[in-house]
């Protein structure tokens, strides 16, 4: 017990799970992405505004999906007056509040764009963070399915803008009144088990049609062994939804209740899916529903899909925008027509099989969210993209460059005495808007030439005494000097490359000979 | 009793205190000057490198000014493992953590550069916020005043790209050491008190003289009746710190044991401060002191200014960089030289009468930060703008533009069933990278020109029946429009404007047409 080694009084530096640090790669790359994000966005009319990090726990309300840990999905802080604040989870809530507080001064229809961090206090996992950012446009004050046919048609020319070929994405829409309002009146969902039923058929793509019926019915396993209440429905209910309310299986050849193996269900739902046909889904429904009336919030959202599609298709966006019943999104308050930008070019999964990207972005119609405020009809519609999860995507395409930028150029410390002349011969290639550094440490020279290497610095300046006394300097290219260490000695092109890797110059030519070398490797700057 | 009205169920759209939206001209305003900043660091050769809201508390320190409310000044929340986790207050404290983190794979001396939201859970005020945005430079792994130099010289240029002139700004350096270690040796002031003498020191442009005093010793009352609790000094120790450690009152020649009136020491601190003089500062100190011994940390605090005076002065930055015994910082991690960036100009304040604009920006060396994670010693320096305080200063000076950016094309609605043809007209001039959008609301044509200047729309284009008959559209300028509304009528100007101001073109010339009118007023696009 005495031997028990005394426990270290050092601070752990670490970030708590679910957190990420951005490198220099990675913040260029997302930034050159967002301006071509805002320019699409500004084109159609879209004003930038922000709104802070921290709003009003109620001004938020709870409307997010997956919550692990009930209540627990939003970080909240009691205010010193007692009032409950929360980091916002998205950036819709604050724009409704944001919109209802500034009401009177704004155009109606108000059109918007902001991007920012969000927070979720859920459980972490793999590509699952609790600070993400998201870039987000809302149209408020529009009850027209022009206004939600446009976030479609921004949404797929922002793809474009982006680089993603035509082809390779799709935006696809479907309607929650389709789903949400049926649910009672036709599959006998009491009205508190709704959203659990949406948010099981939403986790589809991961958990597939087995999944999801398992959700509907006493609930699911999953992989870590973690076990999901399932919405406890009948088995007339959970075939309802599955195979004609979102025909998971194709015209619902496979039924629940005669047991078609696992295996049969997975293969029949990775099949190629006929596109969206008003009639067939007509005549599914009716044939689902028995005897029961077709309900007339289903009729109403289906009208509203066939004029979003007939807006779509006149403007030339019929190849890119598509109706498809599997889209139901998670978050509690959308209302209307919902939508989602698939990419669906195959990517190597984690087992090596191909796997499609899935969804880089997402939104819908939220009539209720600015109504909390103002006792009065607001209606609105948005769209959200994932920042990480599209740079991510456009990374494997190929059309988003990550790598730092070059380094500067290093001048390197011969003599601590006189650290003002090396200063002084930075400042001077800065004034001639040369990127460049003085070397700040307290290393030799071989620590001074890694640490350069390091910087990916294309050359170095030296100045030591004999140098000094002759006035001059010499210059070290580094990229030449990596090409020279492969060439065979002594023959004429490395005797030609050993001097231009490094040379003599007078101290006033300098930023001439600095320039020159940057020159030679396309690196002069702007 | 029973007539008080029913309480409304509506939410109150409102933020919390001390936090504020973002507004079009603002942002714009922001992402411009923030560009500037960011190709100056760039060229310093710093890198971008960016950490999450959110830390470990501990990892975050607590090292804040005025906390109003003690224990208080972060907003802090459990994690469902029972840890403490803060917002961050600041952008140092976390990169001390990430450096501690990464310590191996990032080159040394580390240089690199970020901005974002720091949050302050403090008592906010007028222009003073709990969340707000700061842009930092840090130089990790250097103890060379050369280090300190270069935030300083950085400051300074990145002052002159914002087009803030020479003369205008003035970098004012001190040192920790000065102050920090001198306080318990020569002044008789106790550890643990030193740092609230440290930050009534600082309060000094606030406060004036007479406010430092009262709280060095037995307490001040402010403004609005708060009293703050003193330190409790002798006399003798208040009088060595305010008229010989930090000259307030320009030589010491007024004195509090001689209670010199409150308005002749007002007078006598606004009169200009002679330049610094190490000589004056040594005696004055000496005298101070009477017959104790000049402290050591003192003479090394010395020595580090001087030699951060000398490189700054070869390097050309004499007349902007200069040394100022009034810096002092209130954060408690400071360790060596501080430094802040003053505006000079006068402004009107809100009395009418002129003030300094005061500090955009400050920063120090703080050797410890990182030390508390690695258990070894770690130097550091960094610098921090106040990005809000800096754009209000850039507007004042009209260096930085704040108005929102044109307005769009308005396509109005007149029939609401050819919405598609409307909005394939919008989609062709969004086609031509003109910015274009169509009225989404449900008003007539009244409210649909109202919205059209509301949006600050150069023209709009109109389609009737009548147009849509002869297959035409008509455009309306509403920018000669609105010239128009000035002229007399009937005359020959007024005849040939009106021409111009509404005018009908053949649908396929709708592009050309809108184009032309946006030449007319300089706002060709991209």
């Amino acid at each position: 017990m005495a031997d028990k080694p005394a426990k270290s009084n050092k601070l752990k530096a670490r970030l708590p799970r679910g957190l990420a640090d951005r490198a220099p790669g990675e913040i260029a790359a997302t930034r050159r992405m967002m301006e071509t994000i805002r320019q699409v966005y500004e084109r159609y009319g879209f004003e930038p505004v922000e709104t802070p990090a921290i709003e009003y726990t109620d001004a938020l309300g709870k409307f997010l999906p997956d919550q692990d840990r009930p209540n627990e999905g939003v970080f909240s802080f009691q205010d010193d007056d007692e009032q409950w604040l929360s980091l916002r989870y998205d950036l819709t809530a604050p724009l409704a509040r944001y919109v209802a507080e500034n009401f009177d001064a704004l155009p109606k229809p108000y059109r918007s764009y902001r991007f920012g961090w969000v927070f979720r206090n859920e459980k972490p996992g793999p590509g699952r963070f609790r600070q993400f950012m998201q870039f987000d446009a809302d149209t408020v004050g529009s009850a027209s399915p022009a206004a939600d046919a446009e976030m479609c048609m921004m949404a797929a020319d922002t793809m474009e803008a982006l680089g993603i070929p035509r082809g390779s994405y799709v935006v696809k829409v479907w309607n929650r009144k389709c789903l949400d309002g049926v649910l009672e009146a036709s599959a006998g969902v009491p009205a508190e088990k709704s959203l659990t039923v949406l948010r099981s058929i939403d986790k589809k793509d991961r958990i597939g049609l087995v999944g999801v019926q398992e959700l509907l019915a006493g609930g699911r396993k999953d992989d870590s062994g973690d076990f999901t209440k399932g919405a406890e429905l009948s088995i007339a209910a959970n075939n309802f939804i599955t195979y004609s309310l979102t025909p998971m299986s194709l015209g619902g050849i496979y039924r629940m209740d005669i047991l078609t193996p696992r295996d049969e269900l997975q293969a029949a739902e990775t099949a190629p899916r006929p596109p969206f046909d008003f009639k067939e889904y007509r005549s599914r429904i009716s044939a689902g529903l028995g005897g029961r009336v077709f309900p007339a919030v289903l009729e109403a959202g289906l009208a509203d899909l066939k004029e979003l599609q007939s807006l779509v298709e006149i403007a030339g966006y019929k190849d890119r925008i598509k109706i498809d019943e599997t889209v139901v999104r998670g978050l509690e308050y959308y209302t209307g027509p919902v939508f989602e930008v698939d990419l669906t070019f195959p990517i190597t999964g984690d087992d090596g099989k191909p796997v499609r990207f899935g969804s880089v972005g997402a939104g819908g119609r939220y009539d209720g969210l600015v109504s909390r405020f103002r006792g009065e009809p607001v209606p609105a519609t948005g769209f959200s993209i994932g920042v990480s999860r599209l740079a991510a995507a456009l990374q494997y395409l190929g059309k988003l460059e990550s790598k730092p930028e070059p380094g500067p150029v290093v001048v390197t410390v011969f003599d601590q005495d006189r650290l003002a002349d090396y200063q002084n011969m930075v400042a001077n290639l800065r004034a001639a808007k040369i990127r460049a550094e003085l070397y700040l440490g307290s290393g030799k020279f071989g620590p001074q030439m890694k640490y350069a290497d390091k910087r990916n610095a294309p050359c170095v300046v030296i100045q030591g005494s004999d140098e000094k006394a002759k006035g001059e300097v010499t210059i070290k290219d580094l990229i030449i000097g990596a090409e020279l260490a492969k060439l065979e000695k002594g023959r004429e092109e490395h005797l030609q490359k050993q001097a231009e890797a490094q040379f003599a110059v007078a101290e006033e030519k300098l930023v001439e000979a600095v320039r020159e070398v940057l020159g030679r490797h396309g690196l002069t700057s702007d």
